[in-house]
């Protein structure tokens, strides 16, 4: 029963074979070989326009290559209050775009509440130059919280970017799982809707390593060579990621990998909201749940061999008891039935 | 025939097999997996004590994570003329380490000379505050030249580094090669001579993707780790990167692979030796050779389907005619003894 | 009239004085010459202990070489949320620490609570190497809002940074109001109750361009020189800055100074707590006065000459009315009684 | 016998009184005030065209932040080997562009040889995205040898620069004494060569602290503004800074002390030349000669109270005995007629 999160995951046998096949042979180095380009030539098809892609390690890598392209001196990134590079990066946001300020924006279920967003980039402004300057926006779909910006609230964030001038970058690492929970297109949920900058992740939905830079402002793709560079994201033996990229494209795995993901999320979500011992925190949408179990419940599915985490109760959640916890439960492409049976049994 | 870089081969079919051995069930994420720990704890039995391991996306990011740790205001790196830092890496030292100025060394064949080192760090200390200060030197072996630093060699250097109190740190993108050519210990060509910091790199001998830096003053680790965070190398299911090193250390797998790369580059030398179209710029010992050729012979060879690169001519090379070019030829795991005797009869 | 800033004041007679008997001869430069020793020793004594004292151009630099001097990969700063660091220095210190965030701290009045600083920081802790370290803590005296840490409030946020080895440093731009408004002395003030760095500002209180930055831990001052001299910051004609401090501190002019300054706020504060249509906002203490009008009051002052600025209303102001503003007052060694008087007068 | 530097000098009397003048009264802060706008227009009467004028706290600011307006990742900015930015900025210049890359020319007496610089940059656009990119060229006038490029010469570096898209940054710390040896207009040797950003240096030409960044292209101040502000050089008593390049400026006051200044070092040359015991190491021009004497020459003039810099040897010299040592001689505006007989007769 393992709901710790989707990296505690490995990979998908189809994509770790698809490494074995591209292991024998030679060919040149550093994103430039015919699987490199094949992968590249899929995810255009994939978002229906040209795109500029870029490889890199992690989805913390690609968020934050993704500010530095935006970089202005005093420059200042809004973003979720709760949101991954607010929280979770450990700086690395602020060290590549030298110094950025992030500038957290409160809206309840991890989505920035769009007053709040133009509120605070006019406050920015009116600093002056003792105040630095607006540089981006980032919003993360799913959102920390396991929600899903509709694609109306997609737009809402995008007019205001529009307005202020500011690129607008979304951080894709559960993609997939917003997606197939919208059931719309990679097109739709973004450029179409105004996104600049997408960090598209695969290692949480399959892959061991598969990580997207994706700019659909292809202007910009000669000097995010450099940045990439500079940043030592820029693979040799490039393929390996190519070969799980194309792998993980082909036939729409990676939509039927989301949908059993979100499909166990589901299963989950009904057995607790039909549970007396537990109950849902807020509803979510995608492979992630956050909920409210007596602690004596939680410490026993523990004990039954349960893993997930504890989570911090946000200030907008007011009724949380004191014999209570928020809990987050996450659920990926391995997650089998059975598991999510026997959480419920237990709970 | 394929001899442009050891980087063009794929991965060995042992660690592809054990990548797809490794993906199916649940680990931990971040780095502290049971096959995380053991191929740490593997990597401290190959060099003989308790080391620190940190697995990283690139060398580049191996080599900047090393000098940046050493990060001082104003601090000045010396290396090679020719080394991968100073010429390949777009900046990423100096970025990593906020702005520290390479200092080059010359010396002949790819390797410090011992008394320019210590010149210049004399010369640098003489400017105060305006001239910044030494904070480390790095040494490449096997060079980038091709050649392989003898422990003598390596101990000249270690000896300045003791006196002017420096962080030494050894990139090894070619270890395993520039090990077997000295027939020597991991430990013996490291620590036991005064290397501080070492770049591990597996990728260019038969992984997909193996980097590590690895710490041999273990104090230094948990600033390290908070230093690798913030520059986006920390993988999540960072199991893939220690499925790799596990296959590849085993049963000194990585010695064999790094045996044949030399063993071939010997054989393309011999060939070259005897020809009389064909003569080595230098000999060198590990997995690289430096030809010189007639430009004709160079185009010849390219025409029937060998793959090399055209190299700039090191100033300290004075013998190279008009009519002639130097060449750079790698050999790896991968490699055949097929293409090299065809290529030994073409030229 | 003019109440917009301290810094539109220019310099006292005695230190523009200063400047133009130190013109003649000639002196060795960058902060080595016998003024610039005599000015270093004169801070020595003011605070009753050896001191390495570093001139900077602006009280932004010294804040920032302050933080930079602590240094950490994924560090972060806490400091309250309306501090100068925070909103007015464009980045600098997020610039000079290559990337520190800086964590708002809340509290009335300016100061930091020390029960969410406190809080803050363990929850910074308990991200793991995902959520970075704390670095420093930064107070600033007296504060933004005008108000002033009692010797017991500065202990209380001190106790926190030792149990939690962090370093402390004091903003502090106007430290000699502060001073005189405890009616203490600097050793008192400062490394007495834990203060380890000190932006000591003379600029706002009658200097021309006179900041310090001051390290009671001499142990750091050789960094700082590097450090100082990488950010652009030594001055070649240091003694420029000397001779100011020279005439600040000699025979105390700086108290009276800052005596002046205060004494101009506390009539101001008379008069406004006597009149009918204005209010101290909150009692201050220092030369800054946080004054709620009405604006058609404000309109009227500001058509009479009189110059001050619109002051955005903290959260935690609540009972400003619609028709009603808050605006900021400050005094400085230049102020006149008459332009007090005539300010009252017409409020 | 002052001869050591030229920051060694006080303050012109005329320019120190301005201080005091400027010293009465209000004016806003941050470079806003009437005497602000006057000193800038003066410039830009001076350089008969609009520029856009940043005032800053160092020559080392002024160069530094030149160049992070050019900053690109992996930049490498072309200078002559013995350039003030290389040799002895602490790694400002380093630090103020995120860690771009100084590539050094070569040159005989302070000058780049045009053939090398452009040897150099098709050498660093050769490597690719491994070998970042050439991001700027920043030559001195005068340059760090004393030496003076013609019209002509500033021409050729200009030339390569636009070929190649690079700005051109002029660090000025000497113009003034660049200018009256040329006999030419400011514009003349900056913008209708060329030169895009100037380091305009008021500083050791008889001014305590006048330095500042003049921008030829006006549609980059406003990013400017942000870059000097995050880097800590925005002066909130602006004026009086102001104030000093206002006095600096009326009559030619500036000229006149530079025609001083170079004047004393051509009778210091005279005297040299025709003394049997010293002679030049090469012709200068400006205010700065550099000249071979015996050591026990040397060692007596100390003796006798000269104070006068050793300078390092550089490669191209090669008639230095060695019983002779190099060294520097620097005159100012403040230098006295008197020293220099008094050094003549007694070298």
């Amino acid at each position: 029963m393992i709901f710790s999160s989707d990296n505690w995951a490995g990979a998908h046998p189809v994509i770790a074979e698809s490494l074995v096949k591209a292991a024998g042979g030679f060919a040149s180095a550093y994103g430039t070989s015919d699987l490199d380009k094949k992968a590249g030539n899929a995810l255009s098809e994939v978002f229906e326009r040209e795109v500029a892609v870029f490889f890199v390690a992690t989805g913390t890598a690609a968020n934050s290559l993704a500010l530095a392209s935006a970089n202005r001196p005093g420059g200042q990134v809004f973003c979720h209050r709760e949101a991954h590079v607010y929280v979770d990066e450990c700086g690395a946001p602020e060290f590549f775009s030298h110094g950025a300020k992030l500038s957290a924006i409160d809206g309840t279920v991890g989505k920035m509440r769009p007053d709040l967003l133009e509120k605070q980039i006019r406050h920015s402004r009116a600093g002056g130059v003792h105040g630095g300057q607006p540089m981006a926006i980032t919003m993360t779909q799913a959102t920390e919280a396991g929600t899903v910006y509709s694609l109306a609230e997609i737009e809402a964030i995008a007019a205001i970017a529009k307005a202020e001038k500011l690129p607008l970058h979304m951080d894709g690492a559960r993609f997939a799982n917003a997606l197939v929970s919208l059931g719309t297109t990679p097109a739709e949920m973004t450029w179409k809707r105004g996104i600049d900058l997408l960090s598209f992740g695969g290692t949480k939905n399959g892959c061991w390593c598969a990580e997207a830079l994706i700019l659909f402002d292809t202007s910009k793709a000669e000097e995010m060579g450099y940045l990439r560079k500079r940043s030592a994201q820029l693979f040799s033996k490039s393929r390996f990621i190519a070969a799980q990229f194309d792998a993980y494209l082909e036939d729409g795995l990676w939509l039927d990998l989301a949908r059993h993901a979100n499909g166990m999320a589901n299963e989950l979500a009904k057995g607790i909201e039909a549970s007396e011992s537990a109950r849902l925190a807020w509803p979510t949408g995608s492979n992630e749940l956050f909920v409210i179990l007596k602690k004596e419940t939680a410490a026993k599915l523990k004990a039954q061999g349960a893993v997930f985490y504890d989570w911090p109760v946000p200030q907008t959640l007011t009724d949380v008891a004191e014999d209570e916890g928020l809990y987050r439960l996450v659920t990926s492409f391995a997650t089998k039935a059975e598991d999510v049976r026997q959480f419920i049994a237990a709970c």
